[in-house]
């Protein structure tokens, strides 16, 4: 039956052996049903962030593996110190056992929203046409993604630049409750976000972006080794800011390699919010800490040579490790384990490592 | 009657003595009349762009001025060479001449849109929100505009940068025939903008535009002298790059003293597309000339001695001389008309220089 439903919602699902769904932990039953007929086809990683002894219960027909703090401590070895604990930081060892092209991550409150028309939104399918598409980082064209059916490029933008650049991120949004921090979901506890905004848009070469982990998809093999969720949770003085860590390092490392990063559609439906009171506890020191972390990540430049993400990603920690170990001992520690990611992911990613992780249950 | 049913739709037009409508030319008489609700409680600048024997009639009602090309000679003397002839480019002698804060300038071929519900949409109030409400240039926010209702920062945006930046352009958007280049309509010539995006967006400091001049609001004040829209139509070597030039700069000058240029609603419906035969004869030196331009202007820095738009304008003017001169004599032309243009400026821009303009018709 649900297989059924599946085929006939996505006939040929797009990129069904080149993308992986990475989950950080499922509190939720109804999240897999109700994303059943678009997850169904695709292979699923799910990351459990807490206690390991707890077990998730996968329902049938999904093809998953599963992996607790046991399992990356086995697979990683002392090189597991780089992945969170009791945090969905965690997810980021879903992106370094991936074999697939693609990744699609998203939190188990996020469900299918619905169009203005009504529709069920495949968030998925969109998010593999922004990537499979190209991006427009040199130029803004003002009717947005000039390669969507019935738009192009406006006059004025530059013939030589309409190829494009190839897309690494596509950042989706929520409808519902929107990504707020913990002040502002403090301030205003009632406000929803109820505008279907219809677009896709390139966020210009230069410009930061606040990066959003709950429905975003990326290729793997054009950035992953920079989404690197940093040390959150368990024994880390911060939380919150994971995603935003590694959209800074994204953003940076795809503006000087070139490559695009999107945002827009699709929309989830964030079903509920997180409590604010636990949240401040986590942002705060982020949320002094950022005013010195953007502005350190806006003027970072990486040298010519560094031309693959890995080496762009440790040029960037030894960049962090010299100008923001200053603001707190914590950067010291994060540039450490910025090293440790590029170490463990190189390690797991180089030719015939995949027998190492045949143990992941599935 | 007119004037009732404007004030049923805007009751207390805003801004009503601070904002000028300037428009080139009026071909068509069922403009006005379309547009009566909405502009009928402002003032308009006409300025007439061919053969000024030619009487241009403006439907009962309108508070209006209008200056056809012998008003500008004799207004400019020998200053008037830098207005364009036979071109819609002389509309920017109606931002000299105006004495408000605000400009809002339309072409006659467009129309009131509809939104998505079937009302119509005000284009002009949306662009006065626009103008009085800041602007994000230095970090960008997913959910676009954050002053706007149901709307605000997300997490991970710096608390430091929420007070924005002063709006200096307001860059507004056309429903059905798009703002394509020749060679575009050429090979599409059947398509139509039926996308309705909900959205208003600052568009990142660093990242230049093309600005369309068709629906376009600014503070006179903030950017006004930046406005200028070159030399285009009779004797010149092209046309149809007036209101880029003029965006190119204006960019640039915003950047460079912190201010935001938005662009997005309000939409206009494009009523006609211009003859892509023709366009193309305007357009094909600019085809080439922009693979140059933009680069230029992408990589123009200005000192920061340059704290008036006046200032930047005559340093923006050097550096073409200098560096663009070499793509075609005219950039040479162009660089000493934009010293001519903020000569004008500021002489009828002076204190007491009003009496001057006295002489336009009304």
């Amino acid at each position: 039956m649900a297989s059924a439903e599946a085929s006939s919602i996505a006939p040929t699902p797009l990129l069904k052996d080149e993308l992986d769904i990475v989950i950080p932990t499922i509190r939720n039953l109804d999240f897999l049903e109700m994303w059943r007929p678009f997850f169904q086809p695709y292979h699923l990683i799910i990351v459990q962030d807490g206690d390991p002894s707890k077990v998730i219960k996968v329902p049938e027909g999904f093809d998953y593996e599963l992996y607790n703090r046991n399992d990356i401590n086995r697979i990683l070895g002392p090189k597991a110190s780089c992945i969170s604990f009791k945090d969905s930081a965690c997810r980021c060892f879903g992106y370094m056992v991936s074999k697939k092209k693609y990744i699609y991550t998203i939190d188990d409150d996020c469900f299918v929203a619905k169009d203005p028309s009504g529709k069920s939104i495949n968030a998925l399918e969109q998010h593999i046409k922004n990537l499979l598409c190209p991006s427009t980082p040199h130029f803004f064209n003002t009717l947005y993604d000039p390669y969507r059916e019935g738009a192009d490029f406006v006059r004025g933008y530059p013939f030589s630049l309409r190829e494009g650049a190839k897309t690494a991120v596509s950042h989706g949004l929520w409808l519902n409750i929107p990504d707020y921090d913990a002040p502002t979901q403090l301030v205003k506890p009632r406000e929803r976000n109820t505008r279907y905004v219809d677009m896709v848009l390139t966020i210009p070469k230069g410009t930061l972006f606040p990066m959003c982990g709950m429905n975003l998809a990326f290729d793997r093999e054009l950035i992953g080794p920079a989404m690197y969720f940093g040390l959150m949770g368990d024994g880390q003085p911060i939380g919150r800011y994971d995603d935003m860590w590694a959209g800074w390092c994204v953003k940076v490392i795809c503006d000087h390699l070139g490559l695009g990063v999107k945002t827009g559609l699709p929309y989830i439906w964030h079903s509920k919010a997180s409590n604010p009171f636990v949240n401040l506890k986590k942002e705060y020191k982020g949320i002094f800490w950022q005013e010195e972390i953007i502005p350190f990540f806006q003027s970072a430049v990486l040298p010519k040579e560094c031309t693959s993400v890995q080496q762009c990603y440790l040029e960037l920690s030894k960049q962090v490790k010299e100008k923001l170990s200053k603001v707190d001992p914590y950067f010291d520690k994060l540039a450490d384990a910025m090293v440790t990611w590029i170490d463990a992911w190189d390690e797991l990613n180089a030719e015939g490592a995949s027998a190492q992780l045949s143990n992941g249950k599935a």
